[in-house]
């Protein structure tokens, strides 16, 4: 009888490598130390815990395989400090250095972001079927990596709505304004948002290094007639558009460090009596790879501060100015109505709202939930549904 | 009779500048756009929310002054926008873009931090001198940022200790481990941390990409005889060691990102019933100024995946390995007793413990405050006592 073909059919050993090719031909180049640190062995790696139980200590970067067996199930490895090994097929093309393993577990990690224009509608979805349907929140968790923002209707009006959703998810990201804010207009106000002035296009509590990661803005009351409007923009599709046509811009924003800071008293009991936060990075923030990773404007709580030399502080605010431009004309401007809830990559995604009348009722509750537990649910849901990508 | 020398004595339009020279001899160049940008009136700044009004859609980079006025208080500027606006001497030797105002403020962001190696000795604090004594817990605060590690004696032996100093100060950042974490030998756990086995070094959740900032490790009971010894080193300290004498490890590791996952159930009632994280960025990451400003090291948590051509893992596994050995060699020792609680940076210390027996009833709680709310006390205390520097 012919065996099936599956498992590791053939390896080789080069350039301190194992070459492999699993039963359905592909193929993976595994190097000797990397093989041995993740040996699954009870000693080397804990199932209960899914942690590596190996010390670094033990560790020899120059281990070497003295014996090496294709299986049905996978690879035995014996290895020259007298430990043996054993992998799976599974998990060894999961995990074998090839473009598509790695595209797939960056996308475990992080989806792929989809920039938006002034064009962009929002997705609904319902406050309840939310609060009910694992798959609708997997929806809704998968919409926001990728395009920012989302739009929850039929809220309850309790100020509590946004963290009993985002406690339905992980728990609430708190800040000195408390685990949920009001924004109302309010006499002796600790932050400009909370007047009736219109507000630019920002992200929320850049004075923190750790910004909030998705904000849920909740609508329990708006104001009758013009005024309080919303107007929302992706910051990503403005970055880049500046890279696209003033790649000097986008250097000097992405290579500069802003300060942001908020100082203030309690305007509620369930806030810091005092506060004063101040933070420190480049309004367009990069990674490694040079993409766009965060982005923090803000007018009312941007330092006067800056660490620049005199001479480089024009040629800033130019390029910063001319970024503003672009966000402003890819904004969209809509009216949230009572028991409209917005959901928003604050991070990414940047806000304003046009002024309202001083006497008015209009009132907003703001509540944040960090990346960190929006992406963690996203991955569990993908798991629970079998749709892991 | 003289005038006092004070306010501004003498004003130069330069280069899109005002060259100032101050009534104590000190001088500072003020771009115009940023003196517009940052006036002070109740139109352009609110005094209660202390927060720039001035939208950046009104703002004209090419602002020009058309009078400029030296007064006693200060300087008084006319704008070619027809506003009119003042500041005053203090306000304006503060941000004067000198290289001590500058650095003032870099101080008033994040205190200096000082490395130190393996004869380092921790202050000592007392815990309810911490929770009644504001000048005390200012000290710790500046000990924490400076030395990025300090010993708290005298906890009272209850779990939520460390959540109720953290609750003094700010507030705590909740993990899906819970508010606090029972560091204890259990059984089917879903952290190796809670088992008795050997901990290498490392920092607690770098799966989380927003890493807890200060680890407050509480010790409830410790293990006669022994095992349980902790272990602590500064990152810090052996990233400037390893740049110093192996730059181009240095590099490897401040240049590649790594994966860290935490995937697991949950043990306790109050933790999320599953979880997934997964973050990623490098061991040693650096701000654009190639400042080390975050350490993630974690035998535990590092990802079998990783997302490098297969031929550059060796490499990068013995430069992690030479880290990981002046991490080790410039550690301390030493074993805590029930009443101690030792607090870490958690972005820049690692902490690891030795093994011990496995029907121990040793027992360590874990809780976090982030450095977002630990800088901000400091300088709340620090405005409180007059101490800013």
């Amino acid at each position: 009888m012919k065996p099936q073909v599956s498992g590791v059919v053939s390896s080789k050993l080069r350039n301190d490598m194992l070459e492999v090719k699993f039963g359905d031909g592909t193929e993976g180049r595994l190097p000797f130390v990397w093989l041995r640190d993740n040996c699954q062995c009870p000693q080397c790696f804990s199932v209960e815990a899914l942690g590596r139980k190996l010390l670094m200590d033990d560790l020899d970067v120059e281990v070497q395989p003295t014996e090496v067996e294709e299986t049905m199930d996978g690879l035995m490895v014996k290895w020259s400090d007298g430990h043996q090994s054993e992998y799976s097929t599974n998990w060894l093309q999961n995990r074998s250095f090839t473009p598509t393993s790695r595209a797939l577990h960056r996308e475990r990690y992080a989806l792929r972001r989809e920039p938006w224009g002034a064009e962009h509608t929002m997705k609904n979805f319902d406050y309840n079927t939310l609060m009910s349907d694992d798959r609708v929140l997997l929806d809704w968790l998968l919409t926001m990596e990728r395009k920012g923002s989302a739009m929850v209707k039929n809220a309850p009006k309790k100020d509590v709505a946004g963290p009993e959703l985002i406690e339905h998810i992980a728990f609430v990201k708190q800040s000195h304004y408390g685990p949920h804010s009001p924004v109302i207009n309010r006499p002796n106000s600790n932050n400009v948002a909370f007047t009736n002035a219109k507000l630019g296009l920002h992200n929320d509590l850049p004075a923190y290094e750790h910004m909030p990661g998705i904000i849920f803005i909740q609508c329990l009351a708006q104001h009758p007639g013009a005024g309080g409007e919303s107007i929302v923009t992706d910051g990503l599709f403005a970055a880049e558009e500046l890279r696209r046509k003033r790649p000097e811009d986008f250097k000097i924003l992405s290579s500069t460090d802003m300060y942001f800071w908020d100082k203030g008293h309690a305007n509620y009991s369930w806030e810091m009596p005092e506060f004063y936060k101040i933070a420190k990075f480049p309004v367009i923030k990069v990674n490694g790879n040079n993409e766009v990773v965060q982005i923090a404007v803000s007018n009312t709580t941007r330092d006067s501060h800056m660490d620049l030399p005199p001479q480089e502080v024009k040629k800033y605010y130019a390029a910063y100015k001319r970024f503003y431009i672009i966000l402003s004309a890819n904004a969209m401007t809509f009216k949230m109505e009572q028991g409209d809830m917005m959901t928003l990559d604050n991070v990414r995604c940047l806000h304003g709202r046009e002024s309202y009348d001083a006497d008015s009722q209009r009132h907003i509750e703001t509540s944040y939930l960090d990346w960190d537990e929006a992406r963690c649910r996203r991955r569990r849901l993908q798991e629970k549904f079998g749709c892991f990508i």
